[in-house]
């Protein structure tokens, strides 16, 4: 496989469907972003997928996506140039210019933000991110928990309204003032940061994760096409696991400083009838226990999706009698460190377990 | 009167009493920023106070102060050094240094944080600020009325955290952005902005209010020595006016937003005696309404002293039984016009009643 590809319109749907698994129930509906997205390619935006292992070491790159709950993030359209804002806010800062975005999180509607920017920037957009997945606040990721300085950092609302931290401490300080910022800006704003280096960038990512949203996407739309079992199919080419199936029963969601909170309840079909299991999320998916058991737990990849059409349900769509299939892939090993653990792992979120992986790598079988 | 004046102990001394009245009950206790600057005086700092008619139209002057609850800053004192770190990252973005500093407001502890940031960098302060008093909200100073725009602006927080808003399209969207971060670095900040021209500063201060201050805070303390009353030496020296007396029977008093909100009631005595005043305030007070029937009405100057004393009695101690009396002075012009009145008018503050000026003019008598 080439190390770089560009995007075309079908790509476009495969990505959609693959960050909505990914994005473990949150990272904000990848469908406004992908419309967006779509129109400027159809316009003759050129975007080139890059893979970081071919970045030169003095390569410029700044991670962009989007920040606010995915339930603001549904009902309020992107103007798609925030991301732009603050990247050029952090370019003028630094006084440099960035060579290539790179997503922050492979999940959610923050697959597309990056291709937004590219296509806006004439960027590349590097094949990777610093989640593998989604997670709910913006320190947990790779390169915070590598120890890449957070700032400078720029986010930027629909009116170009423009707010940089030239310095902050650590990543927890600039998630909350961040946060407080996009609460004021109406709950959803666009992001650039860190400053990052080729080197960073081929150290700390997560590699490949744009190519295995698209390679999940399509895997599932194929087998659709061919009318064979799409949940099935997906489990055969990527280390996913069918890990419950069944029915929802109840939902519980709150919007409480700016996160989605809840949980969802299963009640068991096939040869989980008779057991429940139940799914904690904060945006995402986070722990999942069957008749009171912790089957799997963060930073292992909890999603759910239609039993039928193996369409990524996130938190925002939840619904009483929906028939769904839990499926669970096993994190990437940079979540799986010490160090990792103590930000993604199971106690950061409050559980007081130790995280016990699921047995297996990341992403596409045989890819390792 | 020289256009030049160096700070002495002893002026501190006076600027804390009359930062107090001029503070409207608002704008944080001077106490702590007073012990921080006549330590830093002690230590040898040379504090130039400069007129702002002295001012070259290329000197580069910013407004510097405290964001937060005053009731916050009594409790929390700040490291001192916040405001140079925000006027350091606004220099570093504009590329060029500052002149002089200026106080956003001269009432409450902000007339003494500029002193301390002109300790701390060698400036000199101008003699004038943006308010002539304190008011609640930072767009409600003469710069912003004036149409100076809002940003660059900086604010840093007692660990060195940096927000810096590279573009904010109106002061009321930076008063929510940088009162959210303020409240997420602990409830205060110290902010730097917005980057003025020595001729702005000509056209769109409130001169002379250093001086002011001093001269009032002068005033009372000699009356004191001598045993006179200071009360009666405050309104022989300047355009205030006693507009009631009597004993504090209730205080309503809650933070809210980041403010402090509520009502007092005061029962009269002497020629008052069987009337009850009422002040509502937001964080300074804002209207005196005696028996139901507004008195005094912001912008206005409306301020509550102990009554043998004539010590500034703040929003966060005021108590029942205390004997106080209420002065009320003049607004400075420049918050009487028509753009003025917009944003510190009665209606910018919920009250649906015309601004109704008390006769006279703002300062000392016989000083226009």
């Amino acid at each position: 496989m080439s190390d770089r590809w560009i995007i075309m319109a079908e790509d476009l749907e495969h990505i959609a469907i693959g960050a909505g698994i990914l994005g473990t129930g949150g990272g904000g509906n990848p469908y406004n972003g992908k419309l967006h997205v779509r129109r400027l390619v159809e316009e003759g935006a050129n975007i080139e997928i890059q893979h970081p292992e071919s970045l030169a070491d003095d390569a410029l790159v700044t991670s962009v996506g989007g920040m606010g709950a995915p339930t603001v993030s549904v009902e309020r359209i992107a103007r798609g140039d925030e991301t732009v804002v603050a990247m050029r806010a952090l370019e003028e800062h630094i006084g440099q210019r960035f060579t290539h975005v790179i997503p922050g999180e492979i999940g959610g509607s923050n697959a597309m933000r990056p291709m937004a920017t590219a296509a806006l920037t004439g960027l590349p957009v590097v094949d990777g991110d610093g989640m593998g997945r989604a997670f709910p606040e913006l320190q947990m990721d790779t390169f915070s928990i590598a120890g890449v300085p957070i700032s400078p950092a720029a986010i930027a609302d629909i009116h170009h309204n423009t707010a940089l931290w030239t310095r902050v401490n650590d990543p927890i300080t600039l998630e909350r003032q961040a946060r407080a910022v996009t609460i004021q800006m109406g709950g959803s704003s666009g992001f650039a940061f860190p400053v990052l280096s080729g080197g960073q960038v081929r150290q700390h990512a997560i590699s490949g994760t744009m190519t295995l949203a698209r390679e999940i996407g399509k895997i599932i739309t194929e087998a659709r096409n061919r009318r064979d079992d799409p949940v099935a199919a997906l489990c055969d080419a990527t280390t996913t696991e069918v890990v419950f199936a069944g029915k929802i029963v109840d939902v519980e969601r709150r919007l409480a400083s700016g996160f989605a909170r809840g949980q969802v309840g299963i009640e068991g079909v096939e040869e989980w009838r008779g057991s429940l299991a139940r799914i904690d999320f904060q945006n995402e998916n986070l722990i999942l226990r069957v008749d009171g058991e912790v089957r799997v737990i963060v930073p292992d990849l909890i999603s759910i999706i239609d039993s039928s059409s193996a369409e990524p349900v996130t938190t925002e769509l939840l619904r009483y009698g929906l028939r769904v299939t839990v499926v669970a892939m096993p994190a990437p090993a940079l979540l799986k460190t010490e160090a990792a653990l103590e930000v993604v792992g199971p106690r950061a979120f409050g559980y007081d377990v130790n995280f016990n992986p699921m047995p297996g790598i990341y992403g596409l079988r045989g890819a390792a």
